[in-house]
């Protein structure tokens, strides 16, 4: 009963009969351990993780609840093989929009070989992880004159500069047709998924403050996904609607390191551009409501 | 009336009839403007940062004074070449330790040319840059036993692994002898330099304040100085003895850029993981200080 996920925006997408994730019905993401030992990387660092004491519990719900490994069926009719079990994240929702944005300013580490590091490289420079500390790796959002998912094009997102990004995080809120690349992003959804005691930048905040302290692990390449409800925000009106329930979720752990006391700086530098980002985009909305606001009393 | 500066600790020194900063009894540090235009382009960031009214005051005064620039005659005997005018961070102290610290984890920056990439990522992976998001450039540090200044081998310092900065770090602090590598360093000058409202900590968490915010330069490849009298310390035992004088400064503009609204990331997180490591040793010491007293509460 295992099919291909719908609402997975990067990585190995299986289709075409190729290796990659898969998710049943009861919420469950089924991710095959990826070879070269690092889907073994990977699993250990859940091990690891999930019973680790030192790291708190509100910052636990940051990461997929894992369920351990289990042979099953793969994607790529190549037999049963070991897969991480995990929580799938946008289970229970109905049309999420999803973002993937790989945090760091750059995605090899010390000790790596001199292939990996070259590859690397040049793709962190290529893309906004050098500049930003931060790089879209991809996102799909709900089109409410379609009625259906748009995607943006994974060439596009990694051509990126820093006003590509930019604009991408305001149309990632945004009601006004994603296919449309002459209109401007209206960021109707900003405040609602961005912003508030529960939003996206709440979060982020939260995340913020344990890696500045936190010495327990260096989370290199890995992602933050940002999920939000899309339909529930239209249906939105009374008082008893149901909100947005924006989330964000850390994935991508088969190149986590020990941190051997010393903090994450990579991940941090990056998380708090990225947080700049988000901020400039919640406050250009603010100053519109205000310029709106102070027009209409203007009119009266 | 120009000399070789006494307290300088790391970059291009003049001695030897080599080419470097000068300082005159005035409290002005001459420094030649360096050479495939870098000197200009220091000399331009000072003249924007100093007029520069969206720098708030606090900031300001963790930069050297500018004066302009001006024709000296140049350490190294080639005649009158331009210099930039400074304040000299540490005149006005008598016995003042000095520590250099170069913030980032890369000293390079996107559009440079390959060869100057090359040299920098090498040597940003040799030293501590790309694991700590920091290097130790060089320190030296008054010795309470010889009544003389000691300075770290800039060999030595350079090879530092994560122990060997933070043991750098403790020594800076501390009154045993620093030229005995088997003494444990004391940390006796720890609470007095780094902690308290006007000392290190302190000046870098208002630092920390100011880069999740500002989108107006990119500090690449510059450092922190940390500067403190070490003479008044040891006088210090009534009310009205003098203080360290814990003082932060940065230093070296040569790669600053602009921002173009995004947050300088690499400096920021190399910020974050440097006052880590200062927050470790203020616990370990306040530790210490408890046990201590614990102990002498509990010989009553």
């Amino acid at each position: 009963m295992l099919k291909v996920p719908e609402h997975q925006v990067a990585g190995h997408i299986a289709s075409d009969g190729k290796l990659g994730p898969l998710v049943d019905d009861q919420g469950r993401f089924f991710k095959p351990l990826q070879g070269d030992s690092r889907g073994e990387h990977e699993a250990k660092f859940y091990e690891s993780f999930t019973s680790n004491k030192k790291v708190p519990d509100h910052i636990h719900r940051y990461f997929p609840v894992y369920h351990g490994t289990q042979l099953v069926e793969a994607s790529d009719g190549s037999g049963k093989l070991p897969h991480l079990v995990l929580d799938d994240v946008v289970s229970g929702y109905s049309n999420p929009s999803v973002m993937d944005v790989k945090i760091g300013s750059r995605t090899w580490y010390p000790d790596v070989s001199e292939e990996y590091f070259k590859k690397c490289i040049k793709k962190d420079r290529q893309t906004t992880t050098v500049s930003l500390g931060f790089r879209v790796s991809g996102f799909k959002i709900f089109d409410h004159q379609e009625s259906s998912f748009w995607r943006a094009e994974k060439k596009l997102v990694l051509g990126y500069n820093a006003d590509g990004a930019r604009l991408a995080l305001r149309k990632f809120v945004s009601s006004n047709s994603p296919a449309d690349s002459n209109l401007t992003p209206n960021c109707a959804f900003a405040s609602e998924v961005y912003g508030g005691s529960n939003g996206i930048l709440a979060q982020l905040l939260e995340l913020k403050d344990w890696f500045e302290i936190q010495t327990l692990y260096h989370f290199n390449s890995c992602s933050i996904l940002m999920i939000y409800e899309n339909e529930s925000i239209l249906m939105k009106e009374g008082d008893d609607a149901p909100a947005a329930r924006a989330q964000v979720k850390l994935v991508d752990f088969a190149h986590v390191l020990d941190g051997n006391g010393v903090i994450d700086h990579n991940f941090l530098g990056g998380l708090c551009s990225f947080i700049k980002f988000i901020k400039d985009i919640l406050q250009s909305v603010d100053k519109r409501d205000e310029t709106n606001t102070s027009l209409l009393e203007n009119g009266r």
